[in-house]
This record gives structure tokens, C-alpha cells and sequence, in this order.
């Protein structure tokens, strides 16, 4: 269409950073990009629709971060190196300053993570914004879904289910303290992509995933794809201060936009962890065991035990 | 999002080919693809909303496929063999009727070029399909928009302005005979993606471009990007029967949706065009030539010649 990569180019150009690899970048009908030699490629589509992944009210600088970092959260769960991403953006009217704040979202955060926009599309519609995240990966180190065995440690980076008491504070349907709101409004509005993690984990971890869906659903990826089932103890769990004290267990680790990667580890790795903590100054903690039995069950404060449903709640349904 | 890979895999999952070169397909967070040693990545993006690419009464398996042509012209344009694709398809609702009427012109397209669909989201909202296509080119043979030079042969490939005259008679600015209603709306609804052309013109043209808004503004960039201008004989145009008498000239030249190839020959290679068509079966035609002065300029039948506007008009705007 006219004027579709002028509109972007216009606002991108300088925002992402240059790289080696990009024989022709926007402004041709496809961009040519040069793979690292004994590398797999990892690709990855999102997209965000308006009123199904964020509200209306959503600043244009946090909506350009989150549709790049939703993005890159997957790439992070595969252990692969991003690269080049490519913004399908649609648009109720071209409006410059909404643009510019869009872009100086998406743009910080490819900077920090080395990713140059190489291509894309404008069109007229109702908002969303779709981005493609192509990253790499040396050959056969991949973190997959499948892998966890029994006996291996089940962990979690940050903190889960802030994200989820944003969405529902919004909505109206919980009163939260001013500190938990400016928290979990940045948990939902300013995910950060546990990239670095991702890459420390190879080698390390047997199956990983990124919670987007909800620790409970995306876990049970995990198991379903491993044959396996865990046991996770709620009392571990990295929650808000006072959160369970809010909504019920289920509700918080079933909600989605964590962002944190979920991950296996095999009992012989499970010393090196801490070190990759250490590391990226990054909290990761255990949180229960996979175990032969499908299924999650999850051992409450008392010890009591109950099976959980794998199931996400995407609040926004 | 809970059951988005399991809609898109129910449908999908034996419609397009499997590839040796995909270690991981749609199922985890990301597909894991082995590109080839010594090419190139080439990848693009391109989105269709409702209303505004394709109209509310499109048949669903015509959708699929224009999805997918429209991404694969662009691939074309590149000179590039095609190879992967993920989907992001969002959808008022889940109905499995139109999913599989859907995935049939998606799949069908998609196993005639040898496509693997990797991956992909889908979304409650607006009807929209993005598809990021994702090809190969050995290393330094891509086709690029840059590149023409004065004395250049122009040609294109097929036939123009069809698929602009049945969005015109769709939209009742324009009766049509019913053998050139039945044909425009084949060229609309099923665009044939040119990439055996594009395969063959490597090391045969100068720059290419696929004509996706129409030849005065796709040519216009070909003649942007390389700082030349060219010169068009009205009656050299590849144009449907009678189509002059329906619509001024600049209307056929200036519709979009034809995705046919439009691209620049140096002297000593045109005649190697000839036995390209003979090969592919496909009518290539010379419209014209490259000049060093920048515009675009169109000699009529009668022998007069005027200036016209590099500018693509968009019907559904």
C-alpha cells in the first residue's frame, strides 16, 4: 500500500539498532537477512489485539515495549538469541504522536536486545499490532517444551500473578494498596523478557516455557509435552506481598502476562542454578518436582494436597 | 492464549508440507528452522482486513490463499524460493466450517510451493490474517528494487488491471461483461503468486518488484530507488479485452491486487526473456523502457506522450 513503509520507516529508522546481518532491511518487498552459520533459526508471531490483550487506555509507549517483549519472551523460552523482528501495525488513523511513543516503546527495547526491524506493514483498522521475532539458536541447544523427567526441579524466575491483579483491579473487581498498584500495573504494562535467562539455561534446563498464560496452564504445557506431571508447593510460590490474602491461589497462578519463564531441571544441574541467579541477578526459585503421575497437584501451607486444573483464566476473554 | 495453537494445529496440521528443514513446527514457543549454508533469509509480512483488502463476502478458502499469495508474491519479487510461514489469523468467532474452507486455499497454495506453516496465533476480534513468509535466496542472487539502468528494458509478467475492475464492479462503479465479471474476479480472489519467475529471473534482471498497488506506483518505486525514470507504451499493455473502453488508462495502471511481477532487463540479457516465458509458460511482456530522467511517462496509442503520476490508487481505501 502507498505510503505504508514511509509511515513506519518514518518512525523506526533510527529507533533499532543496526546490525551486520542485514543485507536490506525496510523498504524492499521482503528483507534479506544473513543466518549464522551452524545455528537454527527461532520464529515467533504475536499479536495484540485491542480489548483482548489491553485496554484501551494502554500508553502507546508500553503497547510498542509489549508487543516486541510478549514476542521476545518466546524466543527467550527457546534459549535463542533474538535478531530481527518485522510490525504488521494496524491503525484507526495515522496520529504522529501516538506513533512516536509507539516507536520509542518498541525501540528500547530492540536496542537493549540488539533486534533491528527489518520489515513490516501499516494498515487502517481497528488497533493491533502484530509483530514477528526471529532469533537464533546454535544447532540442537534449543530449550524445548518436552524434556522434563521425573525427579527434575520445577523453577520460576521474578514473581508471578502481579500482572493478573492489574488486569483485574482495572476491571473494577479487586481493590488493591497504592504500592501494588503502581506494582502490578508495571508487571502488566512493562514485562521484561527473560532473555539473558534463557541463554544461561542451556545445557542447564530439560523443558521451558514463558507464563504467559498462567503458570498453571503453561506448566501443564510442559508436563503434557513431557508425559509427566508435577507437584508444586504454594507456599514457595513468588507472589506479591499479601496477594494470597487478596484472591485465591488457583486465580492467582492461573492468570496470565507474567512473562517469567517456567523451567526443568534435571537434580544433576539443579547446583548451577543458583549461580545463573547470582549471575543475572535474577530471583529464580523452585517451586515443587515433576513427577511420573500426570497432572499438577498443588501442596497447600497446611500440606494439604489437591489436584489443580492446568487451565489459564485470560482475564480479558 | 489457551487453545490457540490447538485450532490452528487441528486444521492446519496435514495441510501444508513437511520439510526436513523444520526441526520444531507449530506446538512449542517458537518453530525451530534450519536455513540453508550460503543463502540468504528472506522475509516479509503483509496483512488483510476486512474491508479494507477484501470484502466482507470473500469465500473463506479464496482468503486463505490470498493470505498467503500476497506474502509469497513479495518472496517472489526476491528472487527467493519459498520455505516457511507462521499465521496470525484473528477471528470474530471460532467456527470450524469457514477454518476449514479457510485452511483448504491457505494449505492448497501452500503444499504448490512447498510451504511448511510453523506457526502462529489466533484472536477473538476483527476479522484480519497476517502471514509472515519466510524464503531462502543463494547469498548475493536476490532481486532487489534498486538496480534499474537507462536503456533497462520494462516488463511485466501476466496480465493487468483485472482484479482492480472487479473491485470496481463489486462495489457498482462499473458494469462488466459476464466473461470479464467471472475473470476479474479470479484474478482478485486468486492471485497466483509468480515464483517461478522470480526463481528464474535471477542473474536475468536488473530490479523487481511485485505489482501490489498498481504498475505506476509499483514501477514508481523500482524508478525511486534507482534514481531513473521510465517510459510506458500505452499499447504494449498486457490489459483485459475491452478494458480501455470501460476506465481511463491511469485507473487500469494505477488498481491495485494484480501481484504480478514487474522488473528490469539490461540489453544484454532481454534476450534470455523469451525463453524464460517459453519455460514457464507465461506471458511476459516489454512495456517500456528506462530513461535517466526521473518520472514515469506514458506514450499513448496515438503517439502522444504525457507524464503520469507514480501513485498506486487503493480501492478499498
Amino acid at each position: 500500500m502507498p505510503g505504508e513503509f514511509d509511515l513506519i520507516a518514518r518512525h523506526f529508522a533510527r529507533l533499532t539498532p543496526p546490525r551486520g546481518d542485514v543485507a536490506l532491511g525496510v523498504g524492499d518487498d521482503a528483507a534479506l537477512l544473513t543466518p549464522a552459520p551452524g545455528h537454527e533459526l527461532v520464529a515467533t508471531v504475536d499479536t495484540l489485539i485491542e480489548g483482548v490483550h489491553f485496554f484501551a487506555d494502554c500508553p502507546p509507549a508500553a503497547l510498542g515495549h509489549k508487543a516486541l517483549a510478549v514476542n521476545l519472551s518466546d524466543l527467550a523460552a527457546m534459549g535463542a538469541q533474538p535478531a530481527w523482528a518485522l510490525l504488521a501495525l494496524t491503525l484507526p488513523r495515522a496520529d504522529d504522536d501516538w506513533l512516536a511513543e509507539f516507536a520509542r516503546g518498541f525501540g528500547d527495547l530492540a536496542r537493549a536486545h540488539g533486534v533491528a526491524l527489518v520489515g513490516g506493514d501499516t494498515c487502517r483498522g481497528p488497533l493491533a499490532v502484530g509483530v514477528t521475532a526471529l532469533g537464533q539458536v546454535p544447532t540442537g541447544q534449543a530449550l524445548r517444551r518436552a524434556g522434563a523427567r521425573p525427579g527434575d526441579g520445577v523453577y520460576v524466575s521474578g514473581e508471578l500473578g502481579a500482572a493478573g491483579l492489574a488486569v483485574r483491579a482495572r476491571r473494577g473487581e479487586l481493590a488493591l494498596s497504592a504500592a501494588l498498584v503502581a506494582h502490578a500495573a508495571q508487571r502488566l504494562d512493562w514485562p521484561q523478557p527473560r532473555v539473558a535467562l534463557g541463554l544461561a539455561l542451556r545445557g542447564i534446563a530439560s523443558a521451558a516455557i514463558d507464563v504467559s498464560d498462567g503458570l498453571l496452564a503453561d506448566l501443564g504445557h510442559v508436563c503434557a509435552a513431557g508425559g509427566v506431571g508435577a507437584r508444586l508447593d504454594l507456599g514457595a510460590m513468588p507472589l506479591p506481598d499479601g496477594a494470597l490474602t487478596l484472591t485465591p491461589s488457583d486465580e492467582l497462578l492461573g492468570s496470565g502476562d507474567d512473562y517469567e519463564l517456567c523451567f526443568t531441571v534435571p537434580a544433576r544441574h539443579e547446583g548451577a542454578v543458583s549461580t545463573v541467579a547470582e549471575q543475572l541477578r535474577l530471583t529464580l526459585t523452585r517451586i515443587g518436582q515433576i513427577e511420573a503421575e500426570p497432572g499438577l497437584r498443588l501442596v497447600a501451607a497446611a500440606g494439604e494436597v489437591r489436584a489443580v486444573a492446568a487451565r489459564g483464566h485470560d482475564h480479558f476473554r
